[in-house]
């Protein structure tokens, strides 16, 4: 889901693949938005997410999986509601990175470059609609890591990756 | 708050008083609204609501009381989002009542006649701007339980009326 998509909407299956970069090859296919992005809530099975793209806020609740999907709505927040949330009601730290939408043939690519205590972190995410789908990687794929938490964007709230290292 | 307020938007000091009843001399002043409500969250400090009114869904977050006033930001959402987060991903049980909006002089009351596990508690609410503001009180307006926490609504999920006899 990006932050085109401004209309209430329940999603159905929601499959995301998500692959380290290797190089900045990806760096002149796209313009970046920034995001700042807290949580309300952040437990298993339920989140609701603030986020600031650019200059449109928005409120996300995402549920746990109920058989192949999850529950997930997102609405469009005024700017200042959001700014407000952010800074008052979301438990610190606030997520922040820049989106760069790429599109490859059919594909959407999302490359989410980190900032604050996750900078050096990037992550291209794609969504696909079947999990055996076939995907052209670009050459500036690296390791896929869609199964590992580590890189949840809610997991990055609560251990950032500059604190990896310290394991 | 009421269910006419369909635009997003924070609130500054709201300051609510709230009665118990003494008689039914309020029922034919006004028509009832059903509302069911429920919370992803109800906490110290923040709750986040999802209520439906009529056939209107919302989604409310109120944060702790700073200063005089507390943060408070509603906004319209489909019914059947509305819907599926009650059955899905509140915690149970979903409030139930029925609203009725009786307009007296230049205030607007709300009494709440609960349904479920809290059948048989009649609430009167009035919103007004300053904590020493006269009121006229109607003759069927009793107790005043405006500081008692028990009939906040996000308590009345947890420990519903019909259980107060077993303290």
């Amino acid at each position: 889901m990006t932050h085109n998509d401004i209309y209430p909407t329940s999603m159905a299956t929601e499959i995301e693949r998500k692959f380290l970069v290797k190089h900045d090859g990806w760096r002149s296919l796209g313009r970046g938005t920034p995001y700042r992005q807290g949580y309300l809530v952040n437990q298993k099975g339920l989140a609701v997410r603030v986020r600031i793209a650019g200059e449109q806020g928005y409120m996300t609740v995402k549920g746990a999986t109920v058989g192949v999907s999850r529950l997930e709505y997102e609405y469009p927040i005024p700017l200042s509601d959001a700014r407000e949330m952010l800074d008052n009601l979301c438990e610190p730290p606030i997520l922040e990175k820049i989106r760069y939408p790429i599109v490859i043939g059919s594909l959407l690519w999302e490359i989410d470059e980190f900032l604050g205590e996750n900078q050096g972190l990037i992550v291209a995410e794609v969504e696909v609609t079947d999990e055996n789908q076939a995907i052209d990687l670009p050459d500036w794929i690296g390791e896929e890591v869609s199964y590992d938490p580590r890189y949840y964007n809610a997991n990055l709230v609560k251990f950032p990756y500059s604190k990896w290292s310290e394991i």
